[in-house]
């Protein structure tokens, strides 16, 4: 057996997310029945450093497999790709030490997030960013960003239903820009760890704040409350990418 | 009855392309259902500049219709937005004089296709751009699309079983520029009347020749020939784009 960690993007609008599910097309089942027809039928297992919800998509996903026999990481990342769907790219292929594991092993994740500005829905992007048709003041935004940098609790930003009982995160950076270009604004989020829907609903929230709808400080009072009810909103899954995930 | 020129945008890959089909979605279809929905029940007919196939875009596509009533111009623009799906974007309305007609008034028009270039697709333009992974020689096509400029005879460059018989077409413009940014080549071509997949059979001789595959002059012999199995290929829909009719 030998121990790969590849990386891959994928456009996530035509998975049911990342993780397997039974009877529907998943990133994690496309990569297994590719590999395992490489085996000519043995089994493989894919353990990804998280799931995405479909819809969300990956820039920079980083999966772990032990695998028969020894294929050097060339041949890996041209063998995968051979049999991967247009939308999936596998970027990196890498032989590592057996105790590496894309999701235990991760220490931190990026994740970007696109909005697109203007008050229709741009038909080429719509499936690749939110969008956001109200009056935006971005450097307020920015203001409140600066809130989120440190270690809080994100139980007023986590979807509710979830098994984790700790909802301590640090977030390191939190930075927002606009593309004049595209005419859309970018959040990125660089933490040790996020929970489940946890950059939908701070850009969300972000975004009420910048609309004037919300005090500038209000992720203070949020980290506080600790009320998934008090930040309400959203952010469609289409704007969000898993950027990098860090070892 | 008002007569309105409409301007519109469009993500060609989820519809039937441009004309009403039976049973199928296409771009016709769903402003001729939305306008009808407008007049309550009054069957409107749109006339548009032209088809797009199945997955071919439009940045500039226009359609013509007369309507009851006399709504005006930016309402009409607004009401049908209201009622279009995320793929289709209605960029501008303007009531015009009734001898106006999308199809017969129309002078010229201009097509863009995009390249991406690269050895393995990239999820994120697959829907969006063509893809050529091998070498290429911008400059060698460059000095071949010199020889579109003019009027020609185009019957190398349609789809055979085309019930047009003139296939004379003047080309006033025929640009290939590289982005290197996004990693694509970008075609323009600007001209009186295109055949049908004139403008994909344009594209994969260009590459072709770009490649080294085929003469730098090749566009000339093909003039010549008048045949339509020596060009051969056909550039995905993905790639192409309406950008903009004149009148």
């Amino acid at each position: 057996m030998t121990h790969y960690k590849v990386t891959l993007a994928y456009d996530g609008t035509n998975f049911a997310g990342y993780q397997v599910q039974p009877k529907q097309r998943t990133v994690q089942g496309v990569l297994q029945k590719a590999l395992t027809k490489m085996t000519k039928g043995q089994p493989v297992h894919v353990d990804g450093s998280g799931r995405t919800d479909s819809g969300v998509h990956a820039l920079g996903q980083v999966i772990s497999f032990d695998y028969p026999g020894n294929i050097p990481a060339e041949s890996m990342l041209k063998a995968m790709n051979s049999l991967m769907p247009l939308d999936i790219e596998i970027l990196k292929a890498e032989i590592v030490d057996a105790d590496f594991h894309a999701r235990y092993s991760a220490k931190g994740k990026r994740y970007l997030y696109r909005v697109a500005r203007g008050y229709y829905t741009n038909p080429f992007n719509r499936l690749y960013t939110g969008h956001y048709p109200y009056k935006l003041d971005v450097q307020r935004i920015e203001v409140a960003l600066k809130d989120l940098v440190g270690t809080h609790d994100f139980t007023s930003f986590a979807a509710s239903g979830g098994v984790i009982v700790d909802k301590v995160r640090t977030i390191y950076e939190a930075t927002v820009r606009e593309d004049p270009v595209t005419n859309e604004i970018i959040f990125e989020f660089y933490g040790n760890g996020f929970l489940y829907n946890m950059v939908r609903i701070l850009v969300a929230t972000a975004l009420e704040i910048g609309n004037g709808r919300r005090d500038v400080h209000d992720f203070q009072r949020l980290f506080a409350v600790k009320d998934r009810q008090q930040a309400r909103g959203t952010a469609p899954a289409s704007g969000l990418y898993l950027k990098e995930v860090y070892y």
